[in-house]
């Protein structure tokens, strides 16, 4: 496999510049020129908000966070320290479980869907206050798998990920200097206690991104077993895809 | 106006038929046989559920009726008890207030945002649950000016009255039996009190659905203002559609 992750290696310098640009010229367009981000302290959030910081500058970046009652806020907390952002704290437990009081019957899945549909309420909300657009966090790898909720962490006026899959934010990491506990964590979406995306996938990050970029040439499902994937993890891939399609699609207007 | 009038005409018996047949048919593709949908006692989304009932069967079809607190909810049971459908209460001012007495500052467009958020929180939670699809309640005008809450009410998987201005929905309304008293209150949003939608955009539907109606042939608007409409109202629907064109186009992705 050390070709695959050779293809996937970035320049972050000129990835880091390229992102930089892009961000300026689309909030130029939009008329704005301040972001808000849901910190979570996980490395794509944080990734994002370096590059806003180096794009807008860091007064106007605004950063949120939001955890769900006792959750621990210290990572986030640090990297709006070291970037000097102001970082407002919202606790969503009141609200979500002043519904799951009334819905008492909700499963671990739902529960976290109605939590990151909550964060994005609130961000839209603060983004209204602010003038500001709502930053988007998700990586390449969760969109093309449609590894997030729709109209929850999906919901965004910009994707600043969307061109990287999840290892090579890990490398536009390192080149930005975020603390390297939030580089090497394991990746979670912090939806219910103990969970972790390589292990709800069933499968890790640098599996994925290479099968994924290799169907992303156009190359065909059996040419990539051939290539030595294992079958059940390009399956994973090719069946989350079909089955999220719907979230990146929109709704059928009749 | 009278030719604008006839134009606007549609054959509603001949127009539930395609819709109801849409409906089937894209449910079928999507792979599901029920809905959810919000029950709020005004005319489009009554008209929703009509259609909902006549493609779906009533048992299919989970009507939520969700006010702030102690909103009048008589039309929306009324609807439900009608068709015989199943309609669940959830009322959302103990999550609205929960975020807003953190939040203490935010005036009337807020509150609204997070209400619409809210129900559409909910709904996307209670399709899950019932393994159902949710029903979008917005019509072509309010699609078109982009009067509705981004990732709120114009949050859903099937759009049913994409195809129908508003002056049109009421023509389907009549068509299908609905309760006089819905067709005829005055269109509101029931984000605040006293909030009614031709005020806010400041023209009655018909000149609006008129409007949209030539602007949709691709009539410019000089030829528009020159067949009798107002520069004023012209000028309305115009920039809405301008400054709320981001509402459906969905994020950039960088």
């Amino acid at each position: 496999m050390s070709s695959e992750k050779e293809i996937l290696k970035i320049d972050p310098a000129v990835k880091s510049e390229e992102l930089v640009r892009a961000i300026r010229k689309t909030f130029d367009e939009k008329g704005f020129s301040k972001a808000v981000v849901g910190l979570s302290g996980g490395l794509d959030s944080s990734v994002v908000t370096f590059l806003l910081v180096k794009a807008l500058g860091k007064e106007n970046v605004f950063g949120f966070i939001m955890p769900y009652g006792g959750q621990d806020t210290a990572d986030a907390e640090e990297v709006a320290a070291l970037l000097g952002i102001k970082a407002e704290r919202i606790d969503i437990l009141p609200m979500v479980d002043a519904y799951f009081s009334q819905v008492p019957d909700a499963d671990k899945v739902r529960r976290g869907n109605k939590m990151a549909r909550e964060r994005m309420s609130i961000l839209y909300d603060q983004s209204h206050k602010a003038g500001a657009l709502v930053a988007g966090t998700g990586n390449k790898t969760e969109i093309r798998l449609g590894y997030f909720t729709l109209h929850g962490d999906g919901a965004c006026a910009v994707a600043l990920l969307a061109s990287l899959y999840k290892t090579q934010v890990i490398q536009l990491a390192r080149y930005l200097g975020l603390p390297d506990r939030i580089i090497t964590k394991k990746p979670s979406a912090d939806l219910w206690e103990g969970q972790f995306d390589e292990d709800e996938i069933g499968a890790s990050y640098g599996e994925l991104d290479a099968i994924l970029y290799l169907l992303d040439k156009g190359i065909p499902e059996e040419e990539i077993i051939g290539m030595g994937h294992e079958r059940s993890v390009v399956d994973i891939v090719i069946k989350r895809i079909a089955k999220n399609r719907f979230k990146l699609e929109g709704p059928a207007f009749l």
